[in-house]
């Protein structure tokens, strides 16, 4: 059975009637989007923001009546994939490039649960490469901030061509590797000129489920709420 | 004698044969950039990087010869205005919305002069709004933090539109007043999600040049080059 699929389709069961979710995006978020199409066709009212254009286009597909992020004072409760996360709940999102407004969603949730196969469930991060949303303007002079911390930028490409955000921004990947000081990069990369966010998500979910090959796991980070108090205040 | 027009005109006299310069954004600046199409005219080889696409413009009409931001590896020589500054070089920058161009062009300058009127020298910066750019995405919820904060915030107009920087972007205007608690606006503004970089430039210049009714009076920094790799490693 799909581990993405289970554990999309799992998180489906937080969702009340009347909620205002959020959606992410990627190839796991997608059967959780898919479940809320069938949710709202047998009648329960929702209401969404969606992370990315792609997801935006999805849910149009499937009839799930949007609101802009500057519609919504709140969102209940936001939906969406990881792309690494260690056992103290530090993740690196946004390997589909939606990181800034994935984060900017996560940060108005009242609950926010993360959906994933086994493979992304990690001993510490850093495997994966860490994306950072960058100004066009400068960012040759950022690629080389970040290359003399020896944190291993490389622009992201598609085909031929820069890949450009939802945001008209580009993405430098990381390739840190293991062991990866979390608080140093964080630090160090924020503090750039031309730097707009990073896919570090330190903390900021409340739930996981995780697709395994005979159903689901579900881990609840009984942190979350201060944590992210803090980091946005 | 016009106090802006003696500074910028003053400013002139630290360019050398062969620089790279930093043209900055404004009315003082203006003076600075007529005065370097003078000195082109009369044979001195100068290219220049551009922090503002009015500057663009004004500099092509002079037949300034320009590079972008990404052609060069270091400025010798940023000459910016100023909107607000104390003497320990705490400056507020971004009037006229080019702040985060002004950022990266300053950081990349070996050199960096601000030039300005007598107006512009304070006791304590923080009558001046300080300008925050933040991207359209998710605005109103930074508006809504910066609010929480006290630091009454203004979305910047254009007659009846939402003002957009070059970068695609809106600025914020923060009317915080005096006396202003620098670090902690700085510390504060800076981790909020969707803030893409303040006016806030502290102790960024190695010279300024104040037009006054009588000539003009140079101030030199001692101190700025420490602070500046630190503030940029």
């Amino acid at each position: 059975m799909d581990q993405k699929r289970v554990a999309g389709e799992k998180s489906a069961e937080y969702i009340k009637d009347g909620m205002i979710l959020g959606l992410g995006t990627g190839s796991t978020a997608y059967y959780m989007i898919k479940k809320v199409g069938e949710l709202i066709k047998n009648g329960m009212k929702i209401k969404a923001v969606a992370t990315s254009k792609s997801t935006e286009s999805l849910a149009r597909e499937l009839k799930i009546p949007l609101l802009s992020i500057d519609e919504v004072d709140k969102i209940d409760l936001a939906i969406d994939g990881v792309d690494e996360i260690d056992n103290e709940f530090n993740a690196i999102k946004g390997g589909g490039g939606a990181l800034f407004r994935e984060k900017i969603v996560a940060s108005l949730a009242n609950e926010v649960i993360w959906i994933m196969d086994e493979s992304k469930l990690v001993d510490g991060i850093g495997e994966f490469p860490l994306p950072v949303e960058i100004l066009p303007y400068g960012y040759k002079h950022v690629i080389k901030e970040l290359q003399d911390y020896s944190l291993n930028p490389k622009i992201r490409m598609k085909e031929e061509e820069i890949f450009v955000t939802d945001n008209g921004n580009y993405i430098v990947d990381l390739h840190i590797g293991k062991p990866m000081n979390i608080n140093d990069v964080y630090n160090k990369v924020n503090k750039i000129t031309g730097v707009l966010e990073t896919g570090l998500f330190i903390n900021m979910c409340d739930r996981i489920i995780i697709g395994t090959s005979s159903g689901t796991k579900i881990i609840n980070n009984s942190n979350s709420q201060n944590v992210k108090m803090e980091q946005f205040r």
